[in-house]
């Protein structure tokens, strides 16, 4: 049977998720949608038969034709539907962030403990990317030694004009920071935001780029560059310094083309393009796992633990200073996860 | 609405590719199997639901149920049950080679061509292949200038015992044959195969490599070498040299290891690998295609010219002469394809 | 006419310059020699036909057969024998450091002001690297946009049991040191020294690796890992993140090699490997350019402003705290060189 | 002692030959020279402190003072002035080729023989390539097992205007067939040239490109695609695949520029950036060796292996056919070099 999914929140990404769901993957379907905008809602809904559209987030998970919730709509929203999916005792998928604040991502695990089975994944899809999954298999197989430092990249060829730095600690380092974690199978204990010489093609008054330090609870040291206004292209780079040997993401240049005194490959033009494969896995492999038991992928735990972190970030950008991240202590839930 | 596909063979292609249908793409099911071993086709229709066992090939196509016919059987009987399809009116996608002889090819392109719409499609999946795409690309832009000479080489660790020669062209270098086609856009007029030095793996009296010299209508000349011993992986080349300039495909790597004094990368295992991307793509894009109208990939008309140059491979190999192509007239449904 | 050399100092350093001028290069010859161990100085003498054995650095740099002195003595040595050429007038090599305190170093600045025209050249060898040489050329042509970022990698495989922290602030990072300030044609006003998780490989007590923050005038952010107990190999990386691109250095495998399911190219052993056709570009160079007038290359300014920037780094080790820079002005003796 | 070298012939090959010897290299310097053209041969001594200009090769060779002889002519005189050498008893490094005919090179080597010496290097730079050494150690270590085929491409971005397809033999192919008998320690034993789709840069009448087929008496099979009208920059590949690895000359790009969705490298202009350091080394070591004794180099044999290839070449050029290859029996001096 496939797993009937309603969605809440059909703006640009909870559309490409649909589609994704629809034509791109096997095994689920969409059976409802909602959105704050319902005319946008009825115009998505036309091009899925049979699909129902509801008036508002709670009446799409109580319906009992959803089998399973997406939520993708504007992050402060998310903690009210996570929960209400919880209460539903229906598996949620959120996208990041699990919710905006440390509390709200709190009672979203609290209530996920009471439930006492996991029912959220949160929606890091690097984790699905071929060559992070290729990266962690080194780490993992020990052949580069314990890590002692990480170094990582996330450039952006540009940004709207709203984005600003804490955004960029939220909506970009967030996926660094939840990369380290996993990486390491390690927490972030500190955070240390640099402001390194400001783009001139960043907005007025915007600190672009950033480099953000993350300290891990075994003392691992993480640099992660983030620039946003970099022009050429959409960047990601990654390497882990272990004892014996590092491992680095590879660069993946589709063809090799020879013109004019250069040899040249392509840089991806963007997120969809460099993470379009993560994206079809990370959703693939969440409709295979609650349709057999229980979510695999990153928990609420994590979203937690991001958030955290990122709030320290967004501390550190203010203050100028280090700041500590200090977690609660993790539930049995979430271990071995 | 599904695709509801009936796939005649079972063997190890015919169940990747139901796996493929079921568990990974979107948009069609498998509603019946048949396979000269019944048991088997039994087996393997206990894990879809309601899917039907034919006791033939003929029978299965008869289906109402089945509305697109997959032939994944024995190369021999190729020619039979995509016959047996163009004259039931349905959509038929069959693993290479089209059919095994020259005729055969032909009484299938008299058959489509007197349905007078394309129902057929022909399973060369490199040309759903991420980097062939982007060759591809660079060569319809017109950046490298018009191509001149093609060098490829296509490498497998080991194979089977029973292999011989003729089935590395028949089998091996027809990707090669088709890519080159498909490429260039542009026809195979005469083939010749040269014998290198033979490794000590290939078993006792098998001619390891090959070195295949295809030459294009419009004159390019393309070296394939086909080499199936090489122990250290699966390894797919491919360099297009144009009047101004080169494509080549990348190779990608996975993560970069630095280890005991080597910077390493990962070679693929075997083709499962190098092509699972293709495959998904090749199938997701003919399941798409049908279900709208007909297929985009490659038709019974590349079939036949890759069954044909083969042929005058497989003669060269015996004679030690360059053999020349000749191909009937291309019938108009293969025009602008 | 050949440029007549002194060396002072005939270790390990001595002897391959010595190697480097008598058996590599054109237009130069070692005349004399001396050491703080004689027998060493005449055993390394008596494959120098007609070079004199003197009794001390002085004795050698009085020598009017010496037109030009070596300096590849113990680091502490250094400003006695630099200010002895410079009293004399001659031209002076010396290895890196040029002198071993701030103080010293201004001495040397204020006698080779006093002196009125460059008299010494620092061992600063990576500027004669060809990749260094072609980041620079990229970042100079503009194509990259204005430098915000830079990130650097220096790895040993693994250094002597005496090794220590501040040895590779003062040894190892003192390079990146330079080739910032030469790659951004900008001054260094602040470090700080982080200390990441400790490598099993390192002696006890020694804190390896470590991340120095380098901040420039203008503001660009430099992050240098050095670890020098990395066990694969020498291993020396850079990338500029310039406002609309980046340059970074290649790597430069040798040949590929493909074998049992990995692609693998070479890590250099040590800096002899990696570096060794910089040595011999600089002192060609030197000689080259002291036979016509005087040296072009890192100057006294510059050799002043690694110790002092090496320095703020070494007080950084012990303070955990970010270190200002300060240097003097500048004598127009060192601007546009 | 500097080796005392004399320059017969000083063109464009022979003033850099000049600049190498004075300026770059160490223990040589040039004392005479002379040339068809007596004023340049002046103008060319001007510049050389205490160098005697001599009215013909002959008494250059005659000259007490000259100790080794530098050929760089035209080609046809080659045979005149290393034979000359050899009657003196002296030194001689001539350009390829080592002489125009296969018997003009038959009575280099029985004057060489009968020397009982060996008195001759032929300017097989590639020897000296850091890359190709590269290749050359792994093959030899066997770590890819024994060779089956070689693919081999020498890429010119244009040529002048007289050029032809017998020079594209004579001239660039020549360098590869020495290539492949270095590398595999294998002779030659037939040549066919293939003639591909002309490019639309070559002048009229003009076959470029080529792909000429060496086999050696071992089996190796080797295609060397020469084109050298590719206008990109000039490219030089190779690959040996072996019975159970492949080794490959990799890409030295220098530095690694990512600007507008680009990421690139630089490809070399022309054989001077390319080889510059398989030069320098190449005189080197042939400098060092006839100090010490005799040359390792490329030796007579060698150049009249070169020859004999390349006429077949241009024989299978003309003919459209398979030439073989028959070499007369390898001298004793020869052996084991």
């Amino acid at each position: 049977m496939s797993l009937d999914v309603g969605v809440i929140g059909v703006g640009m990404i909870g559309q490409d998720h649909i589609r994704r769901l629809t034509h791109v993957l096997s095994g689920a379907r969409v059976v409802a949608v909602t959105d704050s905008d319902l005319d946008r809602a009825r115009t998505v809904a036309d091009d899925l038969p049979g699909a129902t559209v509801h008036g508002s987030g709670q009446e799409l998970i109580d319906d009992p034709a959803v089998a399973a919730v997406l939520v993708t709509s504007w992050g402060p929203t998310h903690e009210e539907y996570v929960l209400a999916a919880i209460a539903a005792g229906k598996q949620v998928f959120v996208e990041k962030p699990l919710a905006t604040t440390r509390e709200a991502c709190e009672r979203i695990i609290d209530a996920e403990v009471a439930a006492g089975r996991r029912l959220v994944q949160v929606g890091f899809m690097r984790r699905y990317d071929p060559q992070y999954r290729a990266m962690k298999a080194v780490v993992t197989s020990g052949e580069i030694g314990v890590p002692l430092v990480v170094h990582a990249a996330h450039r952006n060829a540009s940004v709207p004009d709203h984005y600003t730095a804490d955004m960029v600690i939220n909506d970009t380092v967030v996926h660094d920071v939840d990369t380290t974690r996993w990486l390491l199978d390690d927490e972030i204990v500190a955070v240390t935001v640099l402001k390194p010489r400001v783009s001139g093609r960043a907005a007025p008054g915007f600190q672009d780029p950033l480099v953000v330090l993350l300290e891990t609870a075994s003392g691992v040291l993480v640099d992660v560059e983030a620039s946003v206004n970099v022009a050429y292209g959409y960047d990601i780079r990654g390497e882990i310094l272990g004892e014996q040997g590092t491992v680095e993401l590879s660069e993946s240049a589709g063809a090799v083309v020879k013109t004019a005194g250069r040899v040249a490959g392509r840089v991806p033009v963007d997120w969809r393009e460099r993470f379009e494969r993560a994206f079809d896995v990370e959703f693939q492999e969440w409709v295979n796992a609650v349709r057999v038991g229980g979510p695999t992928g990153p928990s609420s735990w994590d979203g937690y633990a991001a958030t955290v972190v990122c709030d320290a970030g967004a501390a550190s950008l203010a203050s100028g200073s280090r700041e500590a991240v200090v977690l609660r202590d993790k539930p049995d839930l979430y271990k071995d996860a």
